[in-house]
């Protein structure tokens, strides 16, 4: 076959890998300070909850923790999840709403594969997440940036959008905490999006992983607990508020959930039912909620720790978002910095943060930005990297 | 969306739900003796081994344990199914030719998006596993159906089919105890197939999750290791020798496997790095030949089992296979007998297996066959639910 393009699929001469994983081999050197990744601190992880969990899930339920479950997902996981979501959001979910998936990554993918045809217009946020974008991307979607404010996507331009006749499969949005940008979508503009969603007959696919993740101003309500027209889903994952074990859901109409079942088939057959019982018993035993507290205090301090050493350092004509939550700080710089360059020059300073050309599609692109984490590294590093960061930005003004 | 069929894409209207796990709400009922399922046997899981492990990862590696990890699977799982393999097949293989998926369906469902467009012709095993089926269904491949006998699916006809003209993308097989009918393919046909993939420029997917389950008869080289042309992909799980905790490989030439990096991104990011610990760990302490020693032993006595109460209590007309390994039989029974009335008039006796109209297209299905798996239940278990499937088949003659 390696030699033979002509064996391969439409499909897959179309996607691309992504942009952030082609910079890792620059990023993972010895000794730079990593800005870049989007990786939650391991020190967050709770580690002994989970070595005493999985022993007695091993010990206990071994012969269904190692072997295959319904596609939908660990019964007791959806029940759980059903109630603590409607606790959260007020509302009365039931577990047939809810399907586990691998990962937050793969209920996108199901939605999009449940959803989009080749073609079909995805308004999404612009810039945002590269995993998103790949999801639609996977089924040909025709994508519409949607410019972002301090208050999150301008509802005003996708209104106008909408009202030119153009229409809408599916917006897809992280409103709390954004990736990459940091900001929150306002309360305001969530009812817009929600009577939008009604009246142009779209799909809201709202992506929550770091709505757990606020370290400042307040709660906003989730787009799903404002909807009772039933367009709206509701997707997160348990890696930025537990870890990475490749365990996400997603929330919505029972119709879609159990097209989402018949489309996860083919995908995995199923989640591994050992990672699904060490979440469930996580959440049985109540254990979720402190650990986010603990989190939240952890990435607190690096947060504050980032956003005042941006202040004192960064020159004249340098910007950046103040987030209230999530992981990341969205900087944007003078327009005439090239930004490929900087980011080489950075690495030479043993400094990395992502190209926030990467969050955009082609014909969108604000190239004169940048995406850093706060999380990954220690207030010192933060404090010592902003600062390489900045003279290396003073360098090229 | 609950109403609304417009807003789903036209694949979530055209793939259907696995027509085995309909069957489940039947087969679950409690005094059933169960000869449906594909599961294997609990009893064959090596808990002890599996909770040693674990303590150990999640004392020694939880950092990178419970962490993001590359696409591809963990580098030095990669590595030893290399290494496994080269020696399996006398081959040298590289760890680059090696991509760890989520479950061998996902690997499938890779092979399928990287290669099949819409309309492609696909070349199938008559009757065949449903899990294929639909990884190749959701990329709405055109599925040829190849008849099988004793010695597998008859390349004789393939080649007719080849002759006159037809264009083939790929041919999915399972040479060894076929799953649902238990044959396997002889060592010359795999050399036909490798010699006609390579003059007809298809791709072979050798699906083996079975190879190492042989009770009898002498092992026949996988396909992949007869092809020296690079036509072939040679995929497996650890669902079968190990504990389906939702693992598998595909191996592969270089480019296909970094283009399968490519496409597994927006599908589930990576398969969690715990359970790849936890088998990388299994592999690199030489635990898995003697567990395959082990299961070995326990499945054949129950295939033996099998056989002989067959033999036994079968009434003239029924005929089935005689599989050296796996986990299936396959009976066929006179053409007048309506299976469907068969399977509900078992349930009623107590004793479930699967219809054998599941396992083919439209336009092929041989109606008057029924798939029994023989590790399930214990030796009396069989025994005592082969008789009772006897009798109910008795009353329809």
């Amino acid at each position: 076959m390696d030699s033979q393009n002509d064996l391969y699929s439409d499909l897959s001469n179309h996607i691309k890998p992504s942009p952030i994983r082609a910079l890792m081999p620059f990023i993972r050197q010895p000794g730079v300070i990593g800005f870049a990744g989007g990786l939650p601190a391991p020190e967050t992880f709770p580690v002994e909850e989970i070595q005493e969990i999985t022993a007695n899930v091993l010990a206990e339920e071994p012969g269904s923790a190692l072997q295959y479950g319904p596609t939908t997902g660990d019964p007791r996981l959806r029940q759980i999840l059903a109630e603590r979501f409607s606790q959260k959001m007020g509302m009365d979910l039931d577990s047939e709403q809810v399907i586990v998936t691998t990962g937050s990554q793969q209920a996108l993918y199901l939605a999009s594969m449940i959803h989009v045809n080749k073609g079909d217009n995805v308004a999404i946020e612009s810039p945002t997440f590269t995993g998103g974008l790949s999801a639609f991307d996977a089924f040909h979607a025709n994508f519409v940036p949607i410019e972002m404010d301090n208050d999150g996507l301008r509802t005003d331009i996708l209104e106008e959008w909408l009202q030119a006749g153009n229409r809408l499969k599916m917006l897809y949005t992280i409103p709390d905490f954004q990736n990459p940008t940091g900001v929150t979508l306002s309360l305001e503009r969530r009812k817009k999006l929600v009577e939008l969603a009604n009246s142009y007959n779209f799909i809201i696919m709202e992506d929550a992983p770091y709505t757990d993740l606020r370290y400042s101003g307040e709660h906003v309500p989730s787009i799903y607990s404002l909807d009772d027209t039933g367009h709206t889903y509701f997707c997160g994952s348990f890696s930025k508020v537990f870890a990475p074990i490749r365990l996400g859901w997603l929330i919505g109409p029972k119709q879609a959930i159990g097209r989402m079942n018949i489309a996860k088939q083919p995908v995995d057959t199923c989640s591994p039912m050992l990672t699904q019982a060490i979440v469930y018993y996580f959440l049985a035993q109540k254990m979720l909620d402190p650990q986010i507290e603990k989190i939240v205090k952890f990435y607190q301090k690096r947060r504050n720790a980032m956003l005042s050493v941006l202040d004192e350092v960064m020159p004249e004509g340098v910007t950046w978002t103040k987030p209230e939550g999530g992981m990341f700080v969205w900087i944007t710089v003078p327009e005439h910095v090239d930004v490929q360059k900087l980011f080489h020059a950075a690495i030479d300073q043993k400094v990395a943060f992502v190209t926030g050309s990467a969050f955009f599609i082609e014909g969108a692109v604000q190239s004169n930005t940048l995406r850093v984490n706060f999380v990954s590294e220690t207030e010192e590093q933060i404090e010592v990297g902003i600062k390489r960061l900045a003279d290396v930005i003073r360098d090229m003004l």
